[in-house]
């Protein structure tokens, strides 16, 4: 199945306590692309200035992602500024620069219409559900949002909502949309706007998934490196959806072996800076972290 | 296997956003000898004041709980004052009242000192080694302890952990025992200081157990209802240790199901306040429980 996404392609500068990078590839579709690509095929919707660099086309084409869906405008690429501490848990934005990405309205080419997995990065739920609205009858729509939309655009979101299977969403924010403290309480009053699944995700500490009837917990990697949280959180939705796509089962087990297999994509994605950590990946690589994950988390019945 | 537990037995006064209570039956060993007396015999080290309300004694005999080598002094009764948030992850102390405690130097009666698992919860690295000497070469040792100790007596912590089988610890504390950020870097450097086996406990997180060769992640249960997170972690405590003297295997795979055994209990404590959630269970209600966490964790292999 071709899975869609719309989202951001940036330059970031980011600094934390372990090195640092000025200006490279980075973006929410961006992570969620190379994650992604390692299980479908994949479709990037999102603009570019002219200032982009070649060689960042290059990268993606070489994992095979479809880039007839992005958009060259006059002017500046996206750029955004961050840093962290050394609880990585938490980015604090030192700038950011819209740039092209202000007049972003996505307008998908017409063999871009039929993909049948579609993912809405964090954007402004009114291009979300434009883009949807141009495709035809995708089999599984998911989607994240931050606080800023819950808070400036909540009717919006509201309506984009009802037209998602799956929300992905930070856990601070699965509180702030469903203004409840009680993590369980939330999950239940977010899929009743919409999603028939929402999974919370906790960073180092995991994800949680909520289906219509179960909840699974998966942890986060333990890792002695982390060097950059950045993306963490896209190339987890990368691989969930990516391994989805790839399965052709929506099934609450096969979305479990996905949940898994994004926690993997993500773990290898905080190992380095931009998409270091993920662009020069091998299967091998990913099934091994995959039964690490499984050596993680077993224990025998009673 | 006969469980030896030493720490404190108190007065709680607790208000969390879902209720209340007043001087009501708390401290580390109270949560642990509870939690641990449906899986072993357990023999109860602390002290009380002529204060202490005999019904809780009852409470404690009624569990089957021995209580030879509780000390009555003359005095009140140690007492805690705290309250928490919609976050329940921070205690906020409002009075510690010492009290009998204050003084207390325990001494084993001649019939303790064989048991064969001792628990020291946290109190004065200092106690923890007197009661440690008083004991014929147990067969495991655990220990807890917290951020007061590490900053006060460095020292005598250090002294301690050298004894120590495993160390039970919160996050945060860990990271600062170890002076490290990074969590596996820092249970690492704690395995060198004595413990074998280092517990790290991440509130509604779950825990993260370090072996030798290997990290096992459990999760927290998910609920809905959470009056009262006081003495989950003792309660933790309790049911791991209750469960490996029970089964009478120290393997890492009877170490895994005991720290699910562990989260099952401290799951079942913070349903209610003081030990309403802990005092009246069946071994079925447990069983069941154990069951939903493999529900909550299991997936498939590729």
């Amino acid at each position: 199945m071709r899975i869609l996404v719309v989202g951001s392609v940036a330059l970031d500068s980011v600094k934390t306590p372990f090195g640092e990078v000025q200006e490279a590839l980075g973006g929410s579709a961006v992570y969620f692309s190379i994650s992604a690509s390692y299980f479908a095929p994949v479709s990037l919707v999102a603009v570019v200035g002219q200032d982009f660099p070649q060689q960042h086309l290059g990268l993606l084409r070489a994992r095979g992602v479809d880039l007839q869906g992005l958009h060259q405008s006059p002017g500046r690429t996206f750029r955004w500024h961050g840093s962290y501490g050394y609880d990585l848990n938490e980015a604090r934005t030192l700038r950011t620069e819209l740039n092209v990405f202000e007049h972003f309205s996505p307008s998908l080419p017409g063999s871009l219409r039929g993909a049948q997995v579609v993912f809405l990065a964090n954007i402004d739920p009114e291009l979300q559900r434009r883009v949807l609205q141009q495709t035809n009858s995708p089999r599984l729509v998911a989607a994240d949002t931050m606080n800023y939309w819950i808070e400036h655009k909540p009717r919006e979101l509201r309506e984009t909502l009802r037209l998602v299977n799956i929300l992905a969403i930070n856990e601070a924010e699965a509180r702030e949309l469903a203004q409840e403290a009680n993590l369980v309480r939330a999950a239940r009053a977010i899929q009743a706007m919409g999603p028939q699944v929402v999974v919370i995700k906790r960073g180092e500490y995991g994800v949680l998934m909520f289906n219509s009837r179960s909840i699974f917990s998966a942890p986060a990697y333990p890792l002695e490196d982390i060097h950059d949280p950045t993306g963490a959180g896209d190339t987890f939705a990368g691989g969930f959806l990516g391994y989805l796509a790839k399965a052709r089962d929506f099934s609450e087990a096969s979305m479990r072996k996905a949940l898994v297999m994004g926690s993997v994509m993500a773990s290898f994605a905080v190992e380095g800076f931009s998409v270091a950590g993920i662009k020069g990946l091998s299967l091998k690589d990913i099934e091994a972290r995959f039964q690490e994950f499984k050596a993680l988390t077993h224990f025998e019945a009673l």
